[in-house]
C-alpha cells in the first residue's frame, strides 16, 4: 500500500516564542532550526521579520536546511496593493521560499476589529496570496479564528479559503486561534469544509492546548482529511501552547491507524533524536524538562507501581505501549515502597550486588525503605542512598571513616565598610585510619560571595579524609533540592544532592531532618560514601 | 432539557501517588480529600489500604465526606475465597462505603502474568464483586488493560465485564493501563462494548497520557456512552499521567456539547476555586506549578503577542474561549504596556495605598519587581513583601527596628549517652527605641527534639522587640517552603514563610540568597515587618 504524504510545520521559533517568558536570540534561533531540520521537519517557521528585530536578523543569517524555511507575516491592509503594503513587504524581504500569512476568516473579526466591509477582507487575503505567488514563492493562508467563524458564519469562512486558494496558496491552514475548539467538532468542521471544496491535500490544521486537546484536535483533523499538522516542540506557544509536535511525531510515527496510512519526512533516525532534542530545547530555555510529558519525559517510562514493575521485568510491552529507545527515551524502575521484592532484587543487581530470590534481607531491606519513607525519605531518585541502605543491611557496607562531630556558624553583620554581609564557617571533625582530623572551611567563593553554610560544611567534610582524599577531588555537587514534607507529625526538610565524578558518573543521595544543615550532612556523606565504595571497593 | 448525571472520580491520592517522588503523607492526604470533596468530586479513591502504610492510615483518619470514600485493592487470588483473601480483606477492613478492585480483562495477562485459565480470572473478578455487594458496599471493577485485552480479544474481555455487571458491580471501568489507546479508537470500543450489552450508565473511563490525550480519550468514551471519568487533580499519576480532572473538570462544565447535556457534582463555586485547588496541589508537592496548564495555569490567559493584546483590551472574547475568572484564574497582559500599570495600582489600592494614575513611582516599582524576579524573588503569593517593596519606593515604610547583627550556630555531636544529636543556637542583636538588645534562643522544641536553626532564629528575633513585643506574641509561622531556583553551583535559595495571627489575617513573605538561613531571616523580618505595620500603623 503507498502511504500519504503528511506535512509537519514547525512554529517553535514564531508561536513558541510567544511563551510567556520565552525570548530567543538568533543564534538558539539558528541552533534549534537547524535540530528540527535534522529531525524531518517539513517546514520551519522563523519569525515575522520586519516586526521583530531578532526575527529579521534569525533570516538573514539563517543556515541552508532541507526543510522549507518560512516567514510568517499578516496578509495585505486594506486601502493599498500587495505590493505597496510595506508590513508585507519586509516579509517577503526576507526571501524565504515559503510565505504564509494570518488573515482573518470569522466576520465578527473583519467587521469589528478591522472595520472594513467582509468582501474587501476576503479580496485583502486573495491579492496576498496572488502577491506572493507571482514572486516565485510557495503561499500558505493561516485562517485566523477558523472554527469561531465556522461556527458563526460557515458561508463566509469558507469563501475566505476558496479565495486564498484560487490565488494560489498552496496550504489553507485552519486555525483554532483562541484554542477553544473539540476535537469530536474539529473532525466534524474540517470534514464539512472538505465536501465544501477545499481539499485535504491542500488543507493544514493549527491548533492550541487551552483545553489540553492541542494534539487530539490535530489527529482528529487528519482523521477527517488534513494533510499538514502545525505545532511546536515541547508544546511552546502562546497562553498554554500549541500543539505539541515532540507528542505528535512518535504517534504518527508509530501508532495506527497512522503508521501504515502516511509518510511523514521524519525517518527512524530522526525519532531516535527526539527526547534529546526535546531536552535541548529546554536547555536553551534554561527550564526543567517536563517528567510527564509524553514519550520524551524521564518519568514516560518508569514503572513505580510493584504490580507494574514485576510484570516489566517479564515483558516490557504489558505496561509500555512503545518501547522507550524507539524515541531515544529509557525505562525506569524507582525504588519506592511500592515496589515488590522481584523488583528490588533487580536494582540490587544493577549496583552489582547479587540476592537470592528469598533471601529474607529482601525483606529487611523493604520494611526499612518503608519505615524511612514513613519519615520523609524518598528513594526514588535517591538510588544511591538506596545502595547504601542496601549494603548495610547485606552486611556489605565498608566503613572509611567515621565523622565524630561537626559545627557550623552562620553570622550575618556589618563589614568594615559598614555594609550587611553574611558568612558560614563550618568544623568537622572525622576519625580516619585511627587518626582524628579537623577540618575548617568558610563559605566565600572565588568571586567573594557568600554560598551559605551548607557550602561551607561540604568544603571542610572533604577537606581532609586522608587516604581517601585523592580519590574525592574529581566529585563535585551538581545539583541542590530542598523539599519541606510531613515526616510524622512534624515538619521536616528532604534534601536531594546529586553528584557527578570525572569518569560521568552521576548520582543522587537524600538526608532528611528538621534541620537544613544536618538534612544537607546527611546527604553529602552518603555522596561521599557512595564514591569511596565505586572506587576503592577492596578497602574495607 | 433533564441533564444527564456524570460522574468524576479522583484517584489522585491512589494512582496519582504512582508519580514518580510523590509520596503524600497522611495529613496531606486529608488535606487533598478535602480540597476534593469541596469541589463536588463524586468518588474519592483514598489508597490501596494494607498494601502501603500511609494508606492504611489515611482511611483510619480519613474526614468526614459528602463524597463516596473509595478504597482500592485487587480481585481475590485463585485458590481460595473471596472471604478468605487477606489482601481483598484489609481493602474491606478499612471500611469504605465504596471498593474499587483491579483485575485482568487481557487474556495475555491472565494466562502469562497470572498463569491460570480465563475462566478461572472471571470466577475471580466475580466472586470479588459478590463479595464487595454481600458486605453492603459499593462495587467498582477496574477492568486493566481492557482496550489492549479488547484488541487481542473481545469476546474474553466483554465476558470478563458481563461477569462483573452481573455478580452486582455498580460500575465497570475501562482501563487503559499503559495509554496506548488513542481517541477515536476508545470512542468505537465503548460503543461496541455498550452494544455488546454492558450499558454506558454503568460504565466508567480511565486513561493515561501517554500520547498526550488522555482527556480527550476521556471524552470520547463519555461521547459514546461512559458515564464515569476517572482522572487526577493536575494530571498526577504513573508515567505520563492520568486524565487530568484539573482540565476535564471546565470543559465539561463551559463547553458544548457538554455544558447543556450533563450535569456533575461540580458546582459554580466549586469550580471557582478550581485554580486554587490546582495550585494547593503542587504547594504540598513543592512543584513550581505549570504555567501553561489548561484553565488553571499562570499563563493560561496571558496574551503576549501585541495584536492579541490590544484586541483583548477592547474585547476579551476575541482571544479568550472561556473567562478565566470562571476557573479563579487572571488574565495577565505584559506588565510592559499600559494595563501593568493599571494592574500595578490595583494591587497598591489593594494593600491600602492610593497612587494617582501616572505616578511615577508606578513605574519605579515596577522596574524593582523585575529585577528582583531575575534575581529569584516571586512575588505571586508574597504579596506582603511586594507590599513592603512598594511602601519603600512610595516612602510609607516605617523602621520600626533595626538588626545589628545575628549568629547562628549549627552543632552535631556525641551527647554524654554517646549518641549522636544536633543541635542549633541563635543570637540576634537588634536596636529599637535606641537601645541595643540581645536576645539568645536555641532549636529544641517543647519535647526536646532540634527544630534546626531557622527556628532558633525566628525565637531570638521575637523574644525582645521592646514595645513591639507584646504586638508580635499572637503572631505565629504556619508554613515555611523551600525552592532552589536555578541549578547547580549559582543556585540561591528562595524560602517563603506564611505567617498568621490572632485576629485572623494570613500573609507571606519570601527571601532569597545563596546562604539559606539568611533568605529565611530576611522573609521573617518582612513578616515581623507587616504585622507591625497592621497593628501599629501610627508607631512611625
Amino acid at each position: 500500500m503507498t502511504k500519504e504524504r503528511l506535512y509537519l510545520y514547525d512554529t517553535t521559533l514564531r508561536d513558541g516564542q510567544q511563551t510567556q517568558g520565552v525570548q530567543f536570540s538568533t543564534a538558539e534561533k539558528v541552533q534549534i532550526t537547524q535540530a528540527l531540520d535534522s529531525l524531518g521537519i517539513d517546514y520551519i517557521e522563523g519569525g515575522w521579520p520586519g516586526a521583530n528585530p531578532t526575527d529579521s536578523a534569525f533570516f538573514t543569517e539563517a543556515p541552508k536546511t532541507r526543510a522549507q524555511l518560512t516567514a510568517f507575516g499578516m496578509t495585505k491592509r486594506s486601502g493599498r496593493s500587495a505590493a505597496n503594503d510595506d508590513v508585507l513587504a519586509a516579509v517577503l524581504n526576507a526571501g524565504t521560499g515559503a510565505v504564509c500569512l494570518v488573515g482573518k476568516a470569522h466576520d465578527y473579526h473583519v467587521t469589528e476589529a478591522l472595520g472594513i466591509p467582509l468582501e474587501e477582507n476576503t479580496e485583502n487575503v486573495a491579492a496576498s496570496m496572488a502577491h506572493i505567488v507571482a514572486q516565485g514563492r510557495e503561499a500558505l493562508y493561516d485562517a485566523e479564528h477558523f472554527f469561531d467563524g465556522y461556527k458563526d458564519n460557515p458561508a463566509y469562512a469558507i469563501s475566505v479559503c476558496k479565495a486564498a486558494l484560487d490565488a494560489g496558496a498552496r496550504w489553507i491552514v485552519l486555525c483554532d486561534t483562541n484554542g477553544g475548539a473539540l476535537p469530536a467538532e474539529v473532525g466534524r468542521i474540517v470534514s464539512e469544509v472538505i465536501a465544501a471544496g477545499i481539499p485535504g491535500d491542500r488543507m493544514g490544521i493549527h491548533t492550541h492546548n487551552d483545553t489540553e486537546q492541542a494534539v487530539a484536535c490535530s489527529l482528529a483533523a487528519v482523521d477527517a482529511g488534513a494533510r499538514q499538522i502545525q505545532g511546536t516542540l515541547n508544546g511552546l506557544g502562546e497562553r498554554c501552547g500549541n500543539a505539541n509536535l515532540t507528542a505528535l511525531i512518535p504517534t504518527l510515527l508509530l501508532k495506527e491507524p497512522y503508521a501504515s496510512r502516511f509518510e511523514t519526512g521524519v525517518s527512524r533516525e530522526g525519532l531516535a533524536d527526539l527526547t534529546r532534542i526535546s531536552r535541548m530545547l529546554d536547555d536553551i530555555l534554561n527550564r526543567v524538562p517536563s517528567k510527564q510529558a509524553a514519550y520524551v519525559g524521564a518519568s514516560a517510562f518508569a514503572h513505580k507501581a510493584g504490580l507494574h514493575a514485576s510484570a516489566i521485568l517479564k515483558d516490557p510491552s504489558t505496561y509500555e505501549h512503545v518501547d522507550p529507545s524507539v524515541v531515544g527515551n529509557t525505562r525506569i524502575i524507582p525504588m519506592s515502597n511500592q515496589a515488590g521484592q522481584s523488583n528490588l532484587r533487580k536494582r540490587l543487581s544493577d549496583a552489582g550486588m547479587s540476592v537470592e530470590k528469598g533471601d529474607p534481607a529482601l525483606g529487611r531491606i523493604l520494611e526499612r525503605i518503608k519505615a524511612r519513607e514513613g519519615e520523609g525519605y524518598s528513594y526514588d531518585t535517591a538510588q544511591a542512598s538506596f545502595e547504601l541502605l542496601a549494603r548495610e543491611e547485606l552486611g556489605q557496607l565498608p566503613q572509611f571513616f567515621e565523622v565524630k562531630r561537626y559545627k557550623v556558624t552562620v553570622e550575618r553583620r556589618k563589614n568594615k565598610y559598614n555594609k550587611m554581609v553574611s558568612l558560614s564557617e563550618a568544623v568537622v571533625v572525622v576519625k580516619v585510619d585511627g587518626e582524628k582530623k579537623l577540618s575548617v572551611s568558610e563559605s566565600m567563593d572565588d568571586t567573594g560571595s557568600d554560598r551559605g553554610p551548607v557550602n561551607a560544611l561540604a568544603k571542610a567534610l572533604a577537606k581532609d579524609l586522608g587516604q581517601y582524599s585523592a580519590i574525592l577531588s574529581d566529585m563535585k555537587l551538581v545539583d541542590f533540592k530542598v523539599r519541606i514534607t510531613q515526616g510524622g507529625t512534624e515538619a521536616v526538610t528532604r534534601v536531594i544532592i546529586d553528584s557527578e565524578d570525572g569518569q560521568g558518573r552521576h548520582w543522587s543521595t537524600v538526608g532528611v531532618s528538621a534541620n537544613i544543615v544536618d538534612a544537607s550532612f546527611e546527604a553529602l556523606l552518603d555522596a561521599i560514601q557512595w564514591k569511596l565504595i565505586r572506587d576503592c571497593a577492596g578497602a574495607k
